[in-house]
């Protein structure tokens, strides 16, 4: 299952990047799951990676060599996730970067190894060294679409996002995939993202747009709370299209590289494992973001309120509930109000006089719904995005692995 | 779905306490849903309730109650839980009142309200106060089982504890009901829980007992981490037995309390919704409580985890991926061990060198699991019960109310 239109876009190329892809037979044979990407020198790299402590070995070797080295080449499987695999899953993602560094005659550090898939199995080192120079063969900047397709686990569709603006009168290029589908509550990164720009942006400044961009996108969605060993999310600027990122332009690049980081975030739940609703929640008028941002994950986290959605049941109580039991110090639950899209449906601490379950149930039966909180104690605003519970989300998740 | 063996006691009766229970066709007809408890004179109560801002109106009720006036009277009603019904479910829980004192002679305030079911619909209050003298007539000592059915919701099995014991050479009995099966991460107090006990013991220390014995029990269970606007929980002492509980013998009567509330708390999760897995997840050797329960809880409610579970698989990776995001400060993650049951599954960040497929599968196949957390940071020990999350809890709750 998954909501939206699934459209994968026509994607802009970035002069200075190339992807590669092949199936390297990772878990199951015929299926891309080796991608490579090579970043031209001169560019300027960016990265976030999960706050899990249990992080995985690429994790731990991709923010050792981004300190030691300029990246050059970015190496990404599926089907295993080298997590929870010890000093053996080190050694073992170092193999394998290595083994791309001798095709290509690069230092080890400027590899930067990515993986996803299952925790706890032991890398098949052999099988993804062997399978390097067939990626290697693929590179190309117009290797974008294949890239989506290599980085997929659960998910059921690639996810891409791509924009071309004007900065002083010059184009400029935004072009990103991301992947994830399941065990999705990103805590400071994504699952895997990709994005790429052609603008010539300094490091510094450069961390700083992937902070905030993030911050607005992959760190604003859930499905099912659970954060991944593995999330990373990378930002790459060539700067082959002469154009340059300074701190008065800054705000307008940081916009619409924001909006390429909320459409993949969103892709990520419309894809959500399960999902038959696409959920927007935004908590208005908080004191302060935390507790903005508390209220906002209880409903979206609960199991009770997503299982209502995905019956279409207006069962707003749920909502309220869970509202209720968000860390906010002094809540006052009779200034509250709750609105299913544009329906009224709770306030003065019970059902609005107004509501009528034909209404709720009007707003339910849509794909996509808006949970609307008004706290009303404060003027912070908050949004994340999130999916619904469903039979599909159990069964794909009592399956997998088995 | 439940686990376990689902007998219910045979139930110690408690002098000086009686119950009464009749269908009322508060929801549906010819249910057992109107419960009144009569507590004699002279006797101590004590009472914990929600956390839930979004506090049902008979939680407000109940409370101011318990500061003005001794309670007589309890009285519960199932298939409507008067939750954010904001003013007129206040005039509708006082209304009931009113009717029971007013057949009895009592005080409005010597009645507590209790309700449990569906949140924000109306409370059907003549339906009720026509029922008061059904219940009334039923009043009797050996009236537990009867009550025990009169409390429950979605739960499908009636659940009581009963113990007699000698303190200083004479009988004291403890015995209790509860209900519970989703909306269930009690926060202070339970869903609904009734335990009296025939032995003498002021407020003050009643109090205590009370707050100990839950802290180990309704407050260490989660089904699905959704906190109730309704939990309570009371305890009652009669003091008929005429065995005085003082500072000497406390500690006694303590224990004995403890376990009737953690085999009533256990009873819920064994009849949690949907559940087929009885799970007993311990923490050990924690720095503190609040990391122990962090880790436990973020365990306990991993959707991914509890999928697992569901289909019996020994997929640890997701039992390490929440222990990684749990809230613990500099966690060092090669020091955990964590086993299922007695087999050692991981150890130095990654799976146990011992560790085998067909060990983690025979740990899982059994209905009762226990997932053991070393954190080897400190001296704390934390235990909580749990369940998985199935097709069955998808369901009840996707089809609940609709």
């Amino acid at each position: 299952m998954a909501t939206g239109s699934g459209k994968f876009p026509s994607m802009h190329p970035i002069r200075g990047f190339r992807l590669g892809t092949t199936d390297a037979g990772i878990k199951v044979a015929d299926r891309k799951d080796l991608v490579i990407m090579e970043i031209a020198q001169g560019s300027s790299v960016a990265a976030v990676f999960t706050q899990n402590r249990f992080c995985a070995a690429p994790v731990t070797i991709s923010k050792q060599h981004l300190e030691q080295a300029q990246p050059h080449f970015l190496l990404v499987n599926t089907g295993n996730a080298n997590a929870g695999t010890g000093e053996q899953g080190i050694a073992d993602s170092i193999s394998c970067c290595q083994a791309l560094a001798d095709v290509t005659g690069s230092e080890l550090n400027q590899v930067l190894p990515f993986s996803t898939g299952v925790i706890g199995e032991p890398l098949p080192v052999d099988t993804i060294c062997d399978a390097v120079p067939a990626a290697i063969e693929q590179l190309s900047e117009e290797g974008w679409a294949d890239a989506a397709e290599g980085i997929l686990t659960t998910d059921t569709l690639p996810k891409g996002a791509t924009t071309t603006f004007d900065i002083q009168g010059s184009p400029v290029t935004i072009t990103g995939i991301c992947k994830g589908s399941g065990m999705i509550k990103p805590n400071m990164a994504t699952m895997l993202g990709f994005v790429a720009t052609d603008a010539s942006i300094d490091e510094e400044l450069l961390h700083s747009a992937l902070r905030k961009a993030n911050g607005q996108s992959f760190n604003r969605i859930t499905v099912d709370g659970d954060t991944s060993t593995n999330d990373a999310a990378i930002l790459i600027a060539t700067g082959t299209s002469g154009v340059v990122i300074d701190e008065i332009n800054f705000d307008q690049f940081l916009a619409q590289l924001t909006e390429i980081f909320i459409e993949l975030a969103q892709s990520i739940i419309r894809d959500g494992e399960g999902a038959s609703k696409f959920v927007t929640i935004n908590v208005e008028r908080a004191g302060n973001v935390s507790e903005a941002l508390s209220v906002a994950y209880a409903v979206a986290e609960s199991p009770l309120v997503k299982t209502a959605l995905t019956a279409s049941d207006p069962n707003w109580g749920r909502i309220l509930a869970a509202v209720g039991r968000a860390d906010v110090e002094d809540l006052d639950v009779s200034k509250i109000q709750i609105r299913l899209n544009a329906v009224l449906i709770a306030e003065n601490g019970g059902r609005a006089k107004s509501y009528t379950e034909a209404q709720g149930q009007q707003a339910m039966q849509a794909e996509d719904i808006e949970i609307n909180i008004q706290l009303n104690r404060g003027s912070i605003k908050e949004t994340l995005w999130t999916t619904d519970l469903s039979y599909e989300y159990v069964r794909i998740n009592a399956e997998y692995r088995t």
